[in-house]
């Protein structure tokens, strides 16, 4: 494999890799994602610690331990109902904050310089992510719980809506799952910033990898200032909250391509490489000078055993080497 | 308050506050809103009349009383099999209409010019607006019912497109209701037209405000040439035609970011400060140079008691002086 | 009616015309629209030749027949289950493709230079797209068929995404459809592709047209670098997979307007002029500019016994003679 594919492993899971991070109670975020909740009442409180870095290249990333920054950051993941504290150390020389989407937070956790919500340089600050279930209201309505494939970001660095912390790569996944959601096998986090993904373009772009048959989740998160549609190719979806249909009446439409803007996202699981066979596939912006500028990557499905794919390869070879390029 | 802050009571609907218009009859259209319509099967006819007139700095708006127009005009309201008479009168010395999104005319209320269907400087014309509930249809299918969150929007001005007066804000919010519907406490009309809010940019921007607890509507609506995402910190909705879960087994996604471009249009309900508390709260494009530049305004959630939670004022002060600034 | 009106009834679907296509086996496919699947169980495979060729003005496109090519391409159809062998014949001097959304190929199907998959200049060669149901997964999901509402396009001409291919009018509309699916009476293909509809500006753009009462499938898709929102005068559909409620608890929005961006497609069925009439109504881009510069059509409605209604004559005179140009 070439130097500078760069796998979807480098992005850890709070909750499918808790052991990796020191801050990370080991055991109860192992058995999180291990099954569903022991106790489908009540929440859990998580402590974690996010380090805000600066990295290679005037960028700067999120990580789990020190030195272990990266773009995008750890997905962060809970169960509906669980609280999340997230101590952030600022380990740089700039304002910085992480902001969640989809969770509940005091004002005083918004991330924002309008709640003087934010860390100076150096300063380490706690910022406490709640989430629920959803809950009957009127009408036999249902008031929506925080479920969802979410992302965070900083909202303080450049401008007071973070527009420099993002442009130079402080962003990352956050899933609140339902109680009985599936859990995937494999994440991928793929970042459309711009006109980079996860602030690179072709054919550094990520190479994600899975095995024939497995399970795996994708979220997609926007960002920047700039517009584009998601596109996998021989895989699709359904255009809900899960990806899968929740049963045979569900109206949602089915689609292999969606918008994905600035402060957006989604995300879906599908079975890599049902009914298609292995292979490298392409997943890319659709905006075609976009593409064409280096928003593409690989999706390499391996064989069920973990090996190579016939000519699969030769299709690595041909995106590192003649790729993107104009052809007369 | 400072006193370049809008609130949202300036927009009137139609039916909270039908009193207001003269020339709605006062009865039935306050009982409307009051309740569920007292005959389940019968549309009721209403008569409006919307005046068009110029605003300072070159603007339009739409009014339902002389002298009363504002950017956005009132909203308006029916429930599905209304019907709606908008007499118009035009009080400019340009060519202007009134078209609605989501409900049923015929081609004399079309409000284009394609169909002659317009008012000349000065003319007064009746646009017939018709709405239906979801009808029977083939193979257990359903043909939607008008039930949504629409608009209505200048069809003439400038250009065949009214490209010159949605510029100028010619336009308002329409909602159909499906009998059963939760009526909300509070309304907010938001609207993202070119670079700006509401014709206005922050801190100019609309503040809404609400006391904790409150179940309060927003309707987000797009215009002009250019792309955005509309987030709002601290709440989220279902991505369907509430906003609200239609059930337990409602698919739909839960987000807090959602498209919003020119000539689309949502609506949704949330509780003010559920699971979050009370204070100030943002609502901005996520597009990182439209929030920059002004695309951001602020969400008030007073105490339940009305009071001004600890930290708001301060926030607000920071919105109108220091905010929308790069932070070096 | 006017010489450049181009009507939707020269875009020929593959299954309502099959016998046009000497390649269709006629009696299958003639028979898969004229009902549901007479074995809802089993798929059929049914074989077409589609020739790409050169047309005036530095076009491309597809068809079912030589010299038949036409902008968009022919609708392609199959029933969840079935498989399409497409045989692709390349009569021109560039390197081009077809690449499927929605269906299911091996890698040397995908259409991609990536995947070695594309004809050569003069170059025949046969891409398989398959087709299934959904099925149940764990959790009491179901993993999704393959029926939508997709598009086919080049992926090989001018760059490795096809972009010389696209701006050139190579892409086409492909339906999956789910067993118990309402056929609809018309079809029309309406392709947003940067600045224009189907590589035509007003008033070039496609007048479709169908007889009151009838029901019509719009099959709308996006294509190049620019982001556009279609828009429906007098019509509207639910946003699901359909177009038309699943039930009366389908909880998807009603709309009238939906963004459409390159790669993505959607489609709906709307009884032509149910509850407004006949006459002629727009479709057209909503962003005001693009719209100004001429991404709007015609939608004619005629009368149930198929005779021009009033005013019908005078809207197209207008449409050609002064439509998109600034009213002062």
């Amino acid at each position: 494999m070439p130097d500078n594919v760069v796998t979807g492993l480098s992005r850890r899971s709070v909750l499918t890799a808790g052991a990796v991070s020191l801050s990370v109670p080991a055991v109860a975020a192992g058995v999180a994602l291990a099954g569903q909740p022991a106790d489908a009442a009540a929440g859990v409180t998580r402590q974690i610690t996010v380090y805000a870095e600066a990295l290679p290249g005037g960028l700067y990333g999120y990580g789990l331990a020190p030195g272990q920054a990266t773009i995008p950051g750890p997905v962060l993941e809970m169960w509906e109902g669980d609280t999340l504290e997230v101590t952030l150390v600022n380990r740089t020389d700039k304002r910085l904050s992480i902001h969640p989407h989809g969770v509940d937070y005091s004002t005083d956790s918004d991330g924002s310089p309008l709640n003087a919500s934010f860390n100076a340089p150096g300063e380490t600050r706690t910022y406490v992510w709640r989430s629920r279930e959803m809950t009957a209201a009127e009408g036999r309505r249902f008031l929506p719980g925080s479920a969802g494939y979410w992302h965070y970001h900083d909202h303080a660095m450049g401008t007071d809506h973070g527009t420099g912390g993002l442009a130079k790569g402080l962003y990352g996944a956050l899933i609140v799952r339902r109680r009985g959601d599936l859990l995937p096998e494999k994440q991928f986090t793929v970042v459309f910033n711009d006109m980079m993904i996860n602030n690179r373009t072709a054919p550094a772009t990520p190479m994600f990898e899975a095995n024939l048959g497995q399970r795996v989740e994708w979220i997609a998160i926007g960002h920047g200032g700039t517009f584009h549609t998601f596109h996998l190719h021989a895989h699709r979806w359904a255009d809900n909250r899960t990806g899968l249909l929740e049963g045979p009446a569900d109206p949602s439409a089915v689609i292999d391509t969606k918008d994905l803007n600035p402060g957006g996202s989604f995300g879906f699981q599908v079975v890599a490489g049902l009914g298609v066979g292995p292979g490298v596939w392409m997943y890319h912006c659709h905006v075609q000078f976009h593409s064409d500028g280096g928003m593409a990557g690989l999706f390499l499905v391996r064989e069920a055993d973990g090996s190579m794919p016939p000519g699969a390869q030769d299709a690595i070879h041909r995106f590192h080497g003649h790729a993107h390029r104009t052809h007369h």
